[in-house]
């Protein structure tokens, strides 16, 4: 039986979540057969048993959780004859470490890039939700959040630099293979590739190529979902 | 035999580069016998060979080399039966991730906030090859670069946000016992430390009650040097 993944999704049905990304991947990973489900921001809390306000929510065979990390450790220990996403303990540290980093520092920097763009995919109702409660957060209107984002790229591109110098020695973050770490770089990085034409990195730079590579894991699903 | 261990000094042998102070902690994380030496900055290229220009540079019974983590390296393959500074190859990945984020992110916020400090605990020979070379780097005095470090702490503290919301889930950095991951930030917080009176942390930060517990490792090598 497919596992069933309930993941944000646009007007269009894009599928721009970070979180729900790294789930995506990590199911993938582990070779699961997944049936996605698209959901709006304002209908979260009716999934499922309505217990759960933020996606990805998983529903395997009765079982149903949510938040990516919790998500990842559930497939890895339920699944564990699957490939890893950790590889041991230590992989496991590692990946939280890698998500405190990303989560506390870049996500941010993107919000203020990219906050009007994400606005722009949504429902019209999910539309009303996002601006209200985003604005009433920063104190700014999104179109003032936004404003100015070329000039604080460079910041952005240079917060980066601690995985430009680990790339310099592995193809991937998680050594000669991809593992969790990666993937949590990847959902946001695919957050951004989703959600605006407003490119972060340079062509040349080796994240930009990391971020290909990863594009092309698994069948290409990360590539398929932005054709 | 015991391992001969250089490590950068004050005029008054206060032993305060981050770099060396994570091989330390590695080579007593080993159960390593140590011979320290102290050097002075400009008589770095007169150790050993003369082919290094760096500290720290360890010599084990007749090999020599430096780099902190190559050192690391070393060791955890040297030694391979003392307890281990990585725990797995992902445990060195993690590492390198942590010195790659220590270094390019925290060492520059700290340089500029307690180079002045660090300049006066200098030999006075080392003070004029020290202020030379860094205030060309800057195109500043180091005053000047020191100045103004009270606004800037807030930012400093803010970009340790990734290990904070690590150490809430464990005691060290590197799970519940500690790690080379440790050593690295260790490293970096013992410069301070030995360098300034300036306080980097608050006093109920996790940050700090972790570094707490780093100072009591091994014998308490880290508190000692500090009184």
């Amino acid at each position: 039986m497919s596992i069933k993944l309930y993941e944000l999704a646009g007007a269009n049905d894009q599928r721009f979540s970070p979180y729900c990304w790294r789930t995506r991947m990590a199911l993938a990973h582990k070779g699961l057969e997944v049936n996605t489900h698209g959901v709006n921001f304002i209908d979260i809390s009716k999934i499922e048993s309505g217990e759960f306000h933020t996606v990805p929510i998983i529903n395997d065979n009765g079982t149903s959780l949510n938040d990516s990390f919790a998500i990842a450790e559930y497939l890895e220990k339920t699944y564990a004859d699957a490939p890893s996403l950790f590889g041991s303990p230590d992989g496991l540290i590692y990946a939280r470490f890698m998500q405190a980093w990303a989560n506390s520092v870049l996500h941010f920097d993107i919000v203020c890039m990219l906050i009007k763009d994400i606005h722009d995919l949504l429902t019209p109702d999910d539309q009303i939700y996002f601006r209200q409660s985003r604005e009433k957060r920063f104190g700014k209107t999104l179109e003032q959040i936004q404003e100015g984002r070329e000039e604080r790229r460079e910041d952005f591109r240079a917060r980066l630099t601690p995985v430009r110098l680990l790339l310099a020695s592995q193809p991937f973050l998680g050594g000669t293979e991809p593992r969790y770490a990666d993937y949590i770089l990847f959902g946001t990085l695919q957050w951004a590739n989703i959600s605006s034409t407003f490119t972060l990195l340079e062509k040349t730079d080796p994240i930009n190529e990391w971020f290909e590579r990863c594009l092309d894991l698994h069948g290409s699903i990360g590539r398929a979902a932005t054709t």
